[in-house]
C-alpha cells in the first residue's frame, strides 16, 4: 500500500513528520509538500510561475520533496512527475488548527484532498484543533492511522473524500467518531490599517469566525465536544434544489 | 442600487471595463479588483503579506480600486474598509474564458461570487467562453444586465449564487438560458520539464479540460450548444447523501 501525503504548512511542520513516522511503520510513504507554509491559498494552482521540486532529507534519509507551490500544485507534480503509481490513499494534514465551517473554503489541507479526488485518488484531509507549534500529535496520528485503514478497507463514493478533525486532547479523553455535516459559519474580517516607513497605507488581514448555527451534528460542534469529526465532502457544487427555482425565472416574463 | 464588481482578470481587464460601463448607465457601480491578473489562484486569500488599496482612474475620471492581493481579498476589502454600505448585488466577472466543470474549483472568479455569498450578498460569477483578448464583449455585457436585474428583481436562496456562462457570439446567435448543473469533467494536467541557464530544472504546468460526461443539462454542454448556461452553485460542500455510509464503517467493526 502506497501513500502520497501533502500539507499546507510545509515540508518542516512537526504535523507531517510525525504522521509520517506512523505510516511508514506499515506502508509505503511518499511526501510532496509545499517548500514552506501555503495556509489560506484555497485551491490555488500555479499557471504563471515556474515549479521547482527539491529533494529533502532528514539526517542522512532521504524524507521527501518539497515543491515551490500551493498544495494542489504538490498533488499534481506527484501524481503526473514524482510518482511512477497511483498511490492507493492520499492523506493531507495533519494540520496545525481545525478545518471546520467556512475555513474548509480557505483551506489548503482541504484543497489538496479536493485534488486528489479529482485524480480519483481515494482522499483525507485531517486537521488538529490547535495552533500551538508544541502540540502533541501523538493521538492525532494513531487516529489517523484508524481512519486511513478504513479508507482502503471500505472504499470512499466516486467525488468524495473525508474531512477529517481532531480535538487536540489525549486519546484517552477522545469520546469518539462522528460524521458530520459542515457548520454554517462566516468569518467576521477585521483589517488593521498601518502606515509603511514611506507614509504609504497597508492593511493586515484577520478574523473571527463566527458560528450561525450550532447543530449537534455539524463539524464544529462534534470537536467542541471532542469527537473525531468526520464530514464527507463532494466538490461538485451544484444546487441541484435550486435548479427548477432559477428556471421559473426565465419562465415567469 | 449598487453594484460591486470583481473580477480575477484585473483591474485593466477589457471584460471588468465593458461591463462596468454598461451597468453604469442605470446602478452606481463601485471597482474593486486585482491590480494584476489572479486566474487560477481558487479561493485564496492573502495573510501572510499586507493588502495594499490603489485608487486608478480611466482619463479623468475615477475608475475603481486596484487591490495587491486575490479576487477573495478584494471582496473582503470592499465590504469592510471600502464600502460604506452593503452593495445590492456582487458582479464577478467578465472573466475571459469559460468556467465550467472542474474549472469552478481553480477560478478567482468564481472564489469572488463565493465570498460574496458568505457574506450575504447576492452574487452571479460571469464569464465569456473565449480566450481571444480582443473579445467582443458587447452581447455579453447585455446579458449580464439582463441576470443583474432578474437576481434583484427575484432575489437568490440563501447560501447560493449563479455561475454564468456566455457563449462567444452575437446576441442574434445565442438561443436562450439554460439552468444547468456543473459538468464532471478533471485536467488531464502536463508539467514542461525545462531547464534554466543555472543548469536547474523546473516545470510549467499546464493541462486540457477531459469531459467526463456529456449530460445535455450540463454547464459544458449548454454552452457549446450557444446557451447562456446558469449554474445555481452551493457553498456548502456536506456530501449529506453518504454520511450513513460512512457510519457504517464504525458500526461494523
Amino acid at each position: 500500500m502506497a501513500i502520497l501525503l501533502i500539507n499546507d504548512d510545509g515540508i518542516y511542520a512537526p504535523g507531517l513528520y510525525k504522521l509520517a513516522k506512523k505510516l511508514r511503520e506499515k506502508y509505503e510513504v511518499v511526501i510532496v509538500a509545499p517548500d514552506r507554509e501555503q495556509s489560506a491559498v484555497g485551491h490555488a494552482i500555479t499557471l504563471a510561475d515556474p515549479l521547482r521540486i527539491y529533494e529533502v532529507k532528514q539526517g542522512n534519509d532521504f524524507f521527501g520533496y518539497a515543491v515551490s507551490g500551493t498544495p494542489a500544485d504538490c498533488v499534481k507534480l506527484a501524481i503526473r512527475v514524482i510518482l511512477k503509481h497511483k498511490p492507493d490513499l492520499l492523506i493531507s494534514g495533519i494540520n496545525q488548527g481545525a478545518n471546520v465551517g467556512a475555513s474548509l473554503i480557505y483551506s489548503g489541507t482541504v484543497s489538496a484532498a479536493t485534488e486528489g479526488t479529482m485524480l480519483l485518488i481515494p482522499s483525507i484531509a485531517v486537521s488538529l484543533d490547535t495552533h500551538r507549534s508544541d502540540a502533541d500529535y501523538s493521538a492525532s496520528v494513531e487516529i489517523t492511522a484508524q481512519i486511513a485503514e478504513k479508507v482502503m478497507n471500505f472504499g470512499l463514493p466516486g467525488g468524495v473524500f473525508l474531512n477529517v478533525n481532531i480535538p487536540n486532547v489525549s486519546l484517552d479523553s477522545i469520546k469518539g467518531f462522528k460524521i458530520t455535516r459542515q457548520a454554517t459559519t462566516y468569518f467576521d474580517d477585521f483589517f488593521e490599517r498601518r502606515i509603511d516607513p514611506q507614509g504609504r497605507t497597508y492593511y493586515w488581514m484577520s478574523g473571527t469566525m463566527v458560528e450561525v448555527d450550532r447543530g449537534e451534528d455539524s463539524d464544529l460542534m462534534a470537536l467542541r465536544h471532542r469527537y473525531v469529526s468526520i464530514t464527507p465532502i463532494r466538490y461538485d457544487l451544484t444546487a441541484k434544489d435550486e435548479i427548477s427555482t432559477i428556471e421559473n425565472w426565465f419562465k415567469a416574463k
